[in-house]
């Protein structure tokens, strides 16, 4: 199964794709899509857009997953951030492609085993995860953060329920 | 010239097509678009993008506009109001519309007068303004009276400039 973790933005978006067989994972790509800052909201958006359907159209993906969002204390910058992630999981769906959204103490907890991790334990797991990976920077790192997260929920679910946890 | 006005929501996206000629307003069309609240985020998007591609295509219009928003009392819905934001942003410039976007105040300013206007003054304006129309809810009533901002706003840019203003 090939998975496409999604770190989405207005100004840049992460991506990271990565193959789960079982508990296996393994790299297969990662990066960062741009949108230029001096074009005007809606065409940066469609620009987004593009880019997305196009990453999608490339790898194949079969399921795809991204962090969700709640307002911070910059409320301006976050609600961009919403409006890139409105369009980021509508391409999405509009492949075909289920979307699993994660709060971002259950990607911590899936990849460093504990939901209060630092961002710099995050980055460095995905490294370990995913022998030989070369990652393009802390938003394609979370990426493949959230991705696996999303591998290893599936395996999960695909497992018989231990009646004893 | 024929200008889509957009109410955008998750649940509910209000729109209304408008004819300007000069200073002449009339009134072609309004409506509500909705999306199913069982589905998923993702897909509800993917539906809201494919009801407004929809829209542009049987309307052709030659320009859009939308207001603007802030993160209000109540950051959830203006998180969910921003996803399904950037989707309809993003399908009117994918369709090749210039999408023009107003402050709240301004929209009042254009449509009552005043930019502290209470929201029934505006929607029963919009009414006098567009004589004969028959107004499909208080979304659409938004949109129709976003597009006769944006109407205002072109026909000003159009005019030489006062010196004395």
């Amino acid at each position: 199964m090939i998975i496409l973790g999604l770190d989405p933005g207005l100004g840049t978006t992460g991506w990271g794709v990565i193959r789960a067989e079982g508990n296996r994972l393994s790299h297969l790509a990662n990066g960062r899509l741009k949108t230029d800052s001096a074009a005007s909201l809606p065409r940066r958006l469609a620009h987004l857009d593009a880019l997305i359907s196009a990453l999608i159209a490339d790898h194949a993906p079969d399921g795809a997953a991204a962090e969700e969002v709640f307002v911070n204390a910059n409320p301006q910058s976050t609600l961009k951030l919403a409006h890139a992630r409105g369009v980021v999981l509508c391409a999405a769906a509009r492949g075909g492609i289920e979307v699993g959204e994660y709060a971002p103490r259950l990607v911590k907890k899936a990849v460093v085993g504990t939901g209060t991790a630092e961002k710099a334990q995050v980055h460095a797991m995905v490294g370990r995860l995913l022998p030989g990976v070369k990652i393009d920077g802390p938003d394609a790192a979370d990426a493949l953060a959230v991705a696996i997260c999303h591998a290893h929920h599936l395996a999960s679910a695909r497992r018989i329920p231990d009646p004893s946890k």
